[in-house]
Parts: C-alpha cells; structure tokens; sequence
C-alpha cells in the first residue's frame, strides 16, 4: 500500500502533512511512503530529509497523487480530485462543511475521503484533533502578530529614565486558541482580561493569569454546546456583552479575537463605535477573519489602519508557523491512521461502525456519506 | 524662552523628542513650548494631545526651528540645519563622532550643540542616557523581530498531538541590549544562551536565567574599557572564540546580535561558513547592522534569506517601538536639561566646568569644542 503526500497548493499554504518522524512510522507500519518533490519547502523540510526517512521523492504531482492513501493539510481543488485514483483513500482538513461541491466530486470520483475537522471530540480522539492543534498555535501566534505592530514594549520596564508600563490585552474568546493567546500574553508580561460566554471557562482563564470579564453570570448557565463550543446568545445578552467589552476595549492595548460558533458566521464583538473609542496605536488581530470576523473592520489577509487602530487579519495563522504545526497535523494524522492498520494484509482496515470513522468519513463507494452532508 | 520640537524627517525615524508629560514640565518651568505638527504622529500622539498639554503647534519646519532650544532625536540634516537661529542650543542623539562635517556645520551655525550620545556615563547622568534607554527597547524588539519570521513556537508546548520543543536562542554580547534579549527570550519560554568577551556580565547573564557561554576565561580578564564596552580582542582569543560560537549556532534557532564597539565597525561574530553551519529555519537578527553587523551576510533594512537562514537586518531598532523609544528619549532630554534650568530668569545657564556638559558639549560660540572632535 502507498501513502502520498503532495505538496499542498492553495495560496499561503505552507504546511505540509507528514514530518521525517511520521514517514519513519508509516514506513515501520510496511507502507509505502512517497513524498512530492518540495513539499516541505515551507515547513523548512528539504526532500532529502524525507528520502532520509524512508520515503520515496515524486517528482510532480501527477505522480504524488497516484497512490492508495494521500494525505493533505487543505481540501484538495479541483485539478487534485482529478489526479486522485478511483477508489483512493483521502485524509485532510476537507472543511466538508462549507464545500459540499467538492464533497459531490469526491464521491463521484470513488474516493474514501476523511474530513479531519469532523473527528468527534471525544477522549480517544484527543490525539487526532487538528482542530485543537492548529488552534492552540493560531493563538500563540495571534498575539504575535499583535505585538508585531504594536509601537511599544509589552512587559513594565523599569529603567533610568522611568517606567514602561506593561500593555494590556483583551482575549475574546477563551477555546484552545484563547487560552494559549492568553498563557502567551501573561509570558510576554502583559496584563490580560479575557471574555467567553461560557462561564465555565473562567476557571481556566485564571489558572493562566487572566483576569475574567464577566456579563451576567445568570444568562450564561447554558452557553456550551455539548461539544464544548459555544452557542449563540440572545439578544438581550448580546446588548449587555457589547456594554461590557467597550467598557474593557477603551483601556485595551490588544485585542485577539478568537470567538468561533460552528458552521456559522463569526459573532460581531467589536463594532466599528467600539474601534473608535479605542486609544490611538491600538492593535485588534481578528482570527476570526476567515468566518466574517469578530470585528466587521478587520479584512481577510491585511494588516490595516481605521480609526488610529492596527487590524490584523492573516488568514490560516497556523501556516504562519509552518514547522510545528506541520508537525502537529501530521501526528494527528499519523493518530488517525494507527488505530487502521491491518498489520498483517499491510493495509488500512475500516470498521465502520467506529464513531471516529462515522464522524468524520465524508464519502464512500460513490456516495456522499456524512449525515450533516448527504441527502 | 521658546523650547522646539520638529518633526524627524529622516528616512525611517518615527520618534519624537517630547512627550505629553515632558511639555507639561517645561511649561511648569515656565518656558514655552513649540511642537510642529504632526511631530507626533509615529508615536500615536496627535497634535491635540500636545496642545493639551501646554504646546503651541508650529504649521511646518520653518516655524518649527524658531527658537531658542531644538530637542531632536536624530542629527540634522543641512536643511534643517539652514533653519536653526544663529545662537541656538540644539540637544539630540547627533552622532557626532561619525559626523564631523555636520559638527563644522552647527559650529558655523553659531548653534551651541549637545551630542546627547557623548554624555559620559557616570552616576549622576543615568537618566540621561539615551544610548541605554533605546539599546533596552531594541534588545527587547531584536528578539520579537527574530520570532516574527521564525516558524516555530518559542516555548516548550505539551498538547495532545506530542510536545512542540522550545526555541533555542544565542545572544551575542551582553550589553543594555543584550541583557534585554536575553530576558525577553527567557519570557517567552525560549532555552537562551549568551556569549559576552567580558566575564564580568556572566552572573548577569546567569541572573536572568541565561547559560553564559565560555570561551578562555583567562584571556578576557581586561576584556572591559572604563566604560563598561568591550575592547578588541588579541587573533588567538578571536580563532578560540570563532570554534565556540560555531559550536552552539549550530544548535541555535534564534541568533540576536548586538556586540558593538564604539567608533569602530562592529566585530565579525558569524562568519558566512558558521551561517551555513546552522539548520534550515534557523534565524539571524543583527542589531549591529548599522556599524557593518555582526554577521556579513545581514543586510541593512532588510530581510534576506541566505542558506536557509533568514537574516533580519532592520536599522533604527527603537523607531519600531516609536511610542516607548519615544517617551524614554524625551525624559533623557528632560532629564538633561532640568539640572541646567535658571529658575530666576527663566533661561538655560550652563556651567562648563561640569563633566556631563564637557562631555557632551560638540560646538560653541562657532567652534568644535569637544575634545574628539577638535582639530
């Protein structure tokens, strides 16, 4: 059996989803493993590094992409479908979801295609879960990018000639991304109050430092979703949120913004009004962008200037640190796959009666098989 | 008296030479207080803000150079130089040393000129120095300037997926800035090592949770001027120290530089061969840029990739933390002008015989009067 990994080809694309360490297992498990020329570019991974490992170099992507199992980062375009083989298996983040066309052509092409983002969060999927993985680095690396264009230091200096004082931070949103924006702020020195619908998070918020922002303790009993995602509030709440956050936002050096409702637009926190009230050389970094953007001002992949405030809104932040989270994509990968592998045929077993596989298989033998997706 | 402040006009400098709290004082002293517009604006203070606080704001650089003291950030250029009065007191960072035909300028000027860089360091006139209040804040930016294009996260990350090592760091020399870049990487988790030719910084080092990195200890007894700077060392303690510091870059991520010795070119540290030496990813940031850097191949106010490493080579450090760099450099001035204050007639009056005002003193009465400088 043959695994494959392409180079991935969508723009700001950097990542790539196998590491020197994860080629080294599959080609222990007896697979085949064949890297595309100049994959790991991006993740600072040259091909003699794989070759090293134990993988074979594909000279194009016609080549990469014939094999059984290929392995991706981001959902494949149109011309990948094309080069896949009938009936090969595909394991990448698909955003199934929001591409339903591409699931259609997936089918119609035979593939067995797994969406990496649909992996039920349960405890025996911890380590499968890119979600998790490429948040928790998004979130390290937003306050970054914040800190980036921020025209002062952010811990309190004391020197000769006086005091700096420390910056301060607002983190909305306190998920994976949010708590690692928000332990990597606290590390930088600054002074970090952090905001989430779900009071059950608080706790968290201040094992790392934060100072909670609270709203009304009573309207939020039942603001998380099974999963552990938010869910949407009423309108009355919504009012009182806004109230709070530009109380906070008016003394706010940084923003970060990481509040995601799944399958929906991102929710609005920070309205243009609120922008305006805050100081001069201020910084918002809305990881939100790519779902519409917790503030409506930030744009997709631009670093901008309104209203005397820095907005920055890079897409596919994990991208921004190509190497580990290349790195943690491919364990969860590696993770998915493991549990699969029929050791004795040297190839991938599927019981399809496993949650993991019903959670997150997308098509099969023709169809559109996912329940969000077909019919 | 009329005390100005003009807006820098050269290339890349965004910071200015008073801030709010700084024309407060003077105007408290009773002088007034000229700022032109837009002085500000690469420090986030608006014209506005400075009025509040007691100045008048001059419409160009005209206006703006009538009167009696300048305060600037960077030494003038001959326009501006043009617009001074015979007779006026011009306070800056003027690199005078590097600068003579400017000096001979202001002396035929009639301009009564203080370098605030030559001011000696002593006791008495640490708040004035800028030289350590701006390498402070650049030490600090090398670091986050390093991490902004490096691909990897600084700190050691524990997650589900498997464990994201921490960032390795070399610090070369351990000045102001060094000592800063050596805490700023400790805070963000990195693992840091630091070189110095003085053996004297290594508890400092040590202090703040870096490695000292040891060379030949019975070589650099006298490695330290009066000062406090490093001197130049013999070729064999060079060849010894050329192996060691090829050793540990070769396991480093990040590499901040900023070993200078003052009035020369800055000292080869990394060699073109120790840069190929490096792994894949790895970067290079060269704070010593401006004096011919401590690396070659770093090239001035640029990024460049060259064997794999990215070289980060941004000159004017502190002008890219313009509102802090800014509010340290005004109080310096401040700092330097309140001892010279004649309450009675409202005026500066100056006493020649004190060190602080020989040392920094570069023209008077139409004459170069410092020693370095003079004929």
């Amino acid at each position: 059996m043959k695994i494959a990994i392409p180079k991935e080809r969508r723009a700001g694309e950097t990542r790539v989803a196998a590491s020197p360490d994860t080629v080294k297992k599959y080609v222990q498990m007896g697979f085949e493993v064949q890297v595309e020329a100049g994959a790991g570019s991006g993740a600072s991974i040259a091909d003699a590094v794989y070759a090293e490992a134990g993988a074979s170099i594909a000279a194009d992507a016609q080549a990469a992409f014939d094999a059984d199992v290929v392995l991706k980062i981001a959902r494949p375009t149109d011309d990948e479908i094309g080069l896949l083989r009938e009936g090969a298996v595909l394991i990448a983040g698909l955003s199934a979801l929001t591409n339903k066309d591409m699931v259609e052509k997936l089918a119609a092409r035979k593939v067995t295609a797994f969406a990496m983002e649909l992996v039920p969060r349960i405890t025996r999927a911890q380590s499968m879960d890119i979600l998790s993985s490429q948040a928790n680095l998004a979130g390290y690396k937003a306050v970054l990018d914040g800190v980036h264009v921020f025209k002062r230091a952010v811990p309190m200096m004391m020197t000769a000639a006086g005091t700096v004082a420390p910056a301060r931070f607002l983190i909305l949103g306190a998920g994976v991304a949010g708590l690692q924006a928000i332990a990597t702020a606290k590390r930088l020195g600054g002074v970090v109050y952090a905001f989430d619908v779900r009071p059950a998070v608080k706790e968290q918020v201040q094992s790392l430092g934060g100072k909670f922002v609270e709203v009304d303790p009573e309207a939020t009993k039942d603001a998380e979703t099974a999963g552990g995602y938010a869910k949407e509030m009423s309108e009355d709440y919504k009012a009182k949120q806004a109230a709070k956050i530009a109380e906070v936002l008016a003394k706010t050096d940084i923003a970060i913004c990481t509040a995601l409702i799944p399958g929906k637009p991102a929710p609005v926190l920070i309205t243009e009004d609120m922008v305006k009230g805050m100081r001069p050389g201020s910084v918002i970094v809305d990881l939100a962008v790519e779902m519409g953007g917790n503030c409506p001002l930030s744009e997709f992949d631009q670093v901008v200037e309104k209203h005397g405030v820095t907005l920055v809104g890079h897409g596919n932040v994990p991208a921004r640190l190509a190497v580990d989270a290349s790195a943690l994509f491919a364990k969860n990968l590696l993770n998915f796959i493991t549990p699969l592998v029929d050791k004795e045929n040297k190839t991938l077993a599927f019981n399809w009666d496993d949650e993991i596989l019903k959670g997150s298989c997308v098509t099969r033998d023709g169809q559109v098989v996912h329940p969000a997706l077909a019919g």
